[in-house]
């Protein structure tokens, strides 16, 4: 049974597991101070063009988050989140065991909006108050939407009057950089963003994000920060292996431009089958709509997420495709729901 | 210029000063172990009919709300509030200080539903995500309403079929208890509440509320965790002196009718005028929409809060009374109105 | 049956509570934002000759230990306390419960010493390891103990080397300036500490504890992070009446003078019995040592804490005396023991 | 230049490394539900003969030992450890970011006793103190030393007594279980203790530890735990095929052999030059002393981490062996060893 339910269902990449066969013996010391993570560093600060970036690579998406609001916020400081953002769903309080609120803006398609952020800013003004102090923006989004340059930019503006800082999850961040409808360079992110993470995990590597800090006021002490939450990799090499091996030739963008390709395959070829999507989605991640008769059957031939239910008799799923997933997957898949439509 | 700006303006009813006074230079041991303490308790216990629920006496109303969701909950359980309750609203983030998530239930009148609260219990069914585990309620709420005997059978109800602990935040116990329309007897609470408090700084005492636990799961150690926060005063018997006073004689609900038939002469008077409110308020907190005109004139008279802009011409707010609100300050209030309104 | 237990075994002094019997029935703004709470603030500035310290007044001395170590840190960062410091012993991990290790500096006598201060810097070299960040003092201390102003400017000094800033947590600060070993002045206080604290819980207040920040970097906020903990008062007027009273005529001096002199007198009075000291205290606590089977007479007559065993036949104990407490008293302990030990 | 810094210089062992190879591209559920995770949870249940015990796999040893901390402990609970525990020296603080207290028990070897255990938990014996509830042990410890079960017995003996909770850090839990002078089976660890781990980063794994709970009250929920902490691997089947890959044929043990045979033979080599230890290992971790002119040129050759000053002439250093140290490493360092002993 194929499983659409996740970019994470695979292993790597060959060419990443292939970096990590080659350097298995070598030794290095520990923590990230090895010479890959720092070559990896470096493809990085190249890339956005912030040649004085810190760059930390840590394991997984939650891990980072959580670290990055310890270390970014004082204890009152809150996160604006959009409705559907991680932090505020799936990630068991993360954020807040780390003694923060996360503030939910009202959202439709997985974006903040410069209004949705002032309006909670302007809401929150006294000392009995938590004062908003960092956006969650995530790129491409829960909602499989990305953000154009020019949104970031608004968002950026945003932040500078109300003293807020952005900070961009980055776990499915290269499908967003190849979006066709919000594509994004490198140096956008340096130029937008306080931090971002680059995701790798869901990208093509065994795991690993890395965390990019471009504004200096959060920069100290960051690797004390890692260290006391338990994300300080023993092997920080991995990090850096598997980073340097995704990055030194593009190979980054180009699996995310095949999920996305696959992806937007798989929604155009079921929207001509009849059904509607949830909301469009440029990227890996595709919110078709079927009926639910149509559903049990489909279930046994695949594995998906279930999004939401939309009425009595329809539902709306989450397909998901990678770097991994095989174009004749995606044929099969059409193929299948064109013969279960029939019946 | 008199003040309608809250129920905390002034210091302690006469009766409970003069207890402390009596009792002043009486040496007693320390942390709520002395027998005024010991008197108190037992007053509580006989007027709920809980015999064995135990009861703790803190400082203030965010210091308590906060040390019981430390001591009630685990790590990733989340509390459910009204949208309007004051954890979610004012408490600086308290509670997510000390690690938890608040969940906001869509509520227009300040209480909560057990519908509302369903549908955050059902929506939070996996790992990843926070577990709903304990109900915020206040009584009387924030918006001045007040909970019926019926509506906390129902929550009790709905606690049991998704395992949750009711805590009712009693800062304004009182005036919910006395209230026309929503009348509770000390029994009712110890009936379908696992925690509750009874709030004495806005009603006579100088300071302090009373927490009661009747859930035996709940009781443990909490004195440890009140240490811990904070919040055992070195002079407790202070504590049990002041709600001794205000609990023998009945005097609690005795200033807490006081306040709410001033506040209900008040709303009367305002809507004999014309204005209407936000919401129509049994208690002692009623939010009337004046033009804007009208406050830029009452406002040299009279101090009160701004709960919000209704539109471009008018505003709404609160205005409260207590047991120390003479009753001409109403009727000064009400001619000057009528005076104003003329102009 | 006469308690030497504590310093907090009465309510207030007469003038204090004068105090708030004179302002009980005035109408002020909630939180500290009252007039008397600004008289209060300026008198402090005066006393110390900071005019641009910030005062906050808190209830209790765990609570204002536990937000300023959550305001001043960061999550990292770690107290440096003596091995007999209160946040160490008796505050039931409410530092840590912030976020922050408490390390312990080896002391035999409550005080910290510069050389303790630099090895445990020293040893806290790597990111891997806590940063030391801020001094906890105690004076007097925990042991009756008190430091002189060339200690305190040491240890001043030894924060400079190592970027520590000093707190001093003055719960029982008045005995300790007054100390005829360790005097201290306002002003000293002023130029050598970060940030102290007014004890007026054990020296006439019914409880508060004033903080005075004279660090700016320390300033920032200050009221939210009191809020988050649940240490703003509500009814905050309360404090400054009080710290207003016992500051405006040297009071709050004069009380500890009279606490200090009686434990002298008591201490002088169990040495010439031929008892001795645990330690030579110039305070208001002193801690004799006695023979248990005397002991067993004489907890009958008196309350008092046990220190400590020092072996199988005797034992330490604290005395305790304070501004309630009348010279009679202390001549019958004197009697009583002679009496007792002549048995 | 040759590193006997740590036991986690390298990567995978070769099976291992096979194993993540031949499942790279094999679809799998997230977050340790997959079959390899399973199969490797059934693997450790039967050797430990502990059919019930739950199993769950993390990513590093930091992070196991703070989301046990965090799942285990209510919040004024406190942890034990010697004094040369690994959360009281080199996790930043790890653990007191959970807001716990790690109180410090004398130990000369890294191991704890029953009988200072006990002294702290008599010491700590009223609701103002935290309350010493989980013992953090490590198995071998950091300074090479290991439990015998007949401590491990009278450990669990006293946990009784004094209800609390044996935890045991198996990051180099191999070395230990197979040392000369105190081996364990793996039934000795599910009969002595409430939770413990199977590292896996320092013995032949990329990473990974294994955290084996058997006392059921500890454990609820624990995933929803880990989920939080950021501790909850989407790829976690990658810690399943590893743990499988290294449990299924002994190759755990072999692993720890190897390097405990290896480090023992550099311990004799090195005595048998005339050098002293720092203490007895029996495990993989060996302290020589070695006098500073020697050091300075032997750093030039090999990689170590300094553990101690001795005197101003010597100086105690750490050696470490692992799965990966080639036999021709420690012969090489005896013979520079005895070459630059000669000079």
């Amino acid at each position: 049974m194929y499983s659409f339910r996740n970019d994470y269902s695979e292993g790597a990449h060959p060419s990443v597991l292939k970096a990590l066969i080659d350097t298995n013996l070598e030794q290095t010391p520990g923590y990230g101070t090895d010479r890959y993570c720092e070559e990896a560093r470096a493809l990085i600060r190249e890339k956005i063009a912030v040649p004085d970036a810190d760059v930390h690579f840590l394991v997984g998406g939650t891990q980072v988050n959580l670290v990055a609001c310890a270390a970014f916020l004082r204890p009152f400081e809150a996160v604006i989140a959009p409705e559907s953002g991680h932090p505020l769903i799936h990630e068991t309080g993360a954020l807040e065991a780390t003694g923060h609120r996360v503030l939910s803006a009202p959202s439709r398609d997985g974006k903040l909006r410069p209004e949705a952020v002032a309006a909670l800013c302007r809401a929150h003004s006294s000392e009995h108050m938590v004062r908003p102090r960092m956006l969650y923006l995530s790129d491409s989004s829960e909602l499989g939407t990305a953000y154009t340059k020019e949104e970031l930019s608004a968002l950026h503006n945003t932040c500078k009057e109300y003293q807020l800082y952005s900070y961009l999850d980055g776990a499915r961040l290269g499908c967003g950089m190849v979006s066709s409808t919000a594509p994004l360079s490198w140096t956008d992110l340096g130029e937008t963003l306080d931090a971002f993470t680059i995701g790798g995990t869901k990208n093509g590597l065994l795991f690993g994000e890395a965390l990019v800090i471009t504004n200096d006021a959060l920069k100290a002490d960051f690797r004390s920060h890692m260290k006391q939450r338990g994300a300080l990799l023993a092997k920080g090499r991995l990090l850096g292996v598997q980073f340097r091996a995704i990055l030194e030739n593009d190979l980054y963008l180009e699996n995310a431009r095949h999920a996305n390709a696959l992806a937007q395959h798989l929604q155009a070829g079921i929207e001509a089958l009849g059904y509607s999507m949830l909301l469009p989605s440029p990227t890996n991640q595709i919110f078709p709509i079927f009926p639910n008769d149509l559903l049990e059957r489909l279930c046994s031939l695949y594995e998906y997420e279930v999004q939401q239910p939309m009425d009595e008799q329809s539902t709306c799923i989450r397909l998901v495709t990678s770097w991994a997933t095989p174009p004749e997957a995606v044929e099969q898949f059409l193929d299948d729901l064109a013969r279960l439509r029939a019946i």
